[in-house]
């Protein structure tokens, strides 16, 4: 898909294309459709970008509210999105031990009830064995800074999902 | 469910029962779950209808452009939301006849391309009737005044959903 396709769409298409750019946010694409046209996938990663930055701190905590447990409720119950179940998968997090999976079950309720919002983490770049390790370390940073770094998260997600919408290699942007 | 119970919510409860107040977007929802505890079903519809007003116009756009038509493709293809459904079926919109039907899409399809948002009413506080009468009308109003309009319907059909939720006489708010 090239951009000038992108930019031809009408809101409805935009949104079904683009819903889950933002884990189960498709305001943030029906939003992001009001400053088409779009130059390139850059320009159009950097419009979702900014809407997150500029929502209020609690429009930025709904977003990581959005976001599922990794290895949690979702991923048992079959109700990921198709984008997040791919990337549990490619991540290993779809064939956790039981030990693993309690650990890592442990961890996100800790995770939870100190910070309001769910770990997140781009499970793509990561994999079964640091996703642990990465949680333990993250439940001891200050609630602000944790915010920062959760945020950040959803933008490698997003900038993944949307690399992958347009066939770019995500290395580039 | 009286408010006690409301606030005693973690955020996955939260959003579970409140994520549709506002159609499609959970993320309002999970950024008012930041503003508890709440005095009282008041008190929570200010927080959600606060959110919805300290959105930039992009974000209040995003917002309408995730509602479905009325009587449109969501409904023939069986994708309304429940609460869409039951709001559908309450004005007799599930049971248009073909020129009914037709004449809304027409309608549905001029509004969409003039304002770049479908068109928006508290079908609960409206028939079927009315709706092709009303649309007609506001597709002649200015878009700013228009896009007002249809932030003031998306406040109806969440007050009324919040007041279903709560069980509470949505007239006494």
């Amino acid at each position: 898909m090239d951009i000038e396709k992108v930019n031809s769409m009408d809101f409805g298409e935009f949104v079904d294309v683009f819903g889950n750019v933002v884990e189960r946010c498709p305001l943030i694409a029906a939003a992001v459709w009001s400053q088409r046209p779009f130059l390139d996938l850059e320009d159009l990663q950097k419009h979702f970008f900014a809407f997150i930055d500029a929502l209020p701190q609690s429009g930025q905590e709904g977003i990581l509210r959005c976001h599922p447990d990794l290895a949690g409720r979702d991923l048992q119950q079959g109700t990921l999105t198709a984008e997040s179940q791919r990337e549990h998968s490619g991540a290993g997090l779809t064939s956790l031990g039981p030990d693993e999976q309690l650990r890592l079950a442990e961890l996100n309720a800790q995770y939870r009830a100190r910070f309001g919002f769910p770990f997140i983490l781009a499970a793509r770049l990561s994999d079964r064995a640091a996703v642990p390790r990465e949680l333990a370390r993250r439940l001891l940073c200050p609630p602000a800074q944790e915010l920062r770094t959760a945020l950040g998260e959803v933008k490698k997600i997003s900038g993944l999902r949307l690399a992958d919408l347009l066939c770019a290699d995500p290395a580039k942007l």
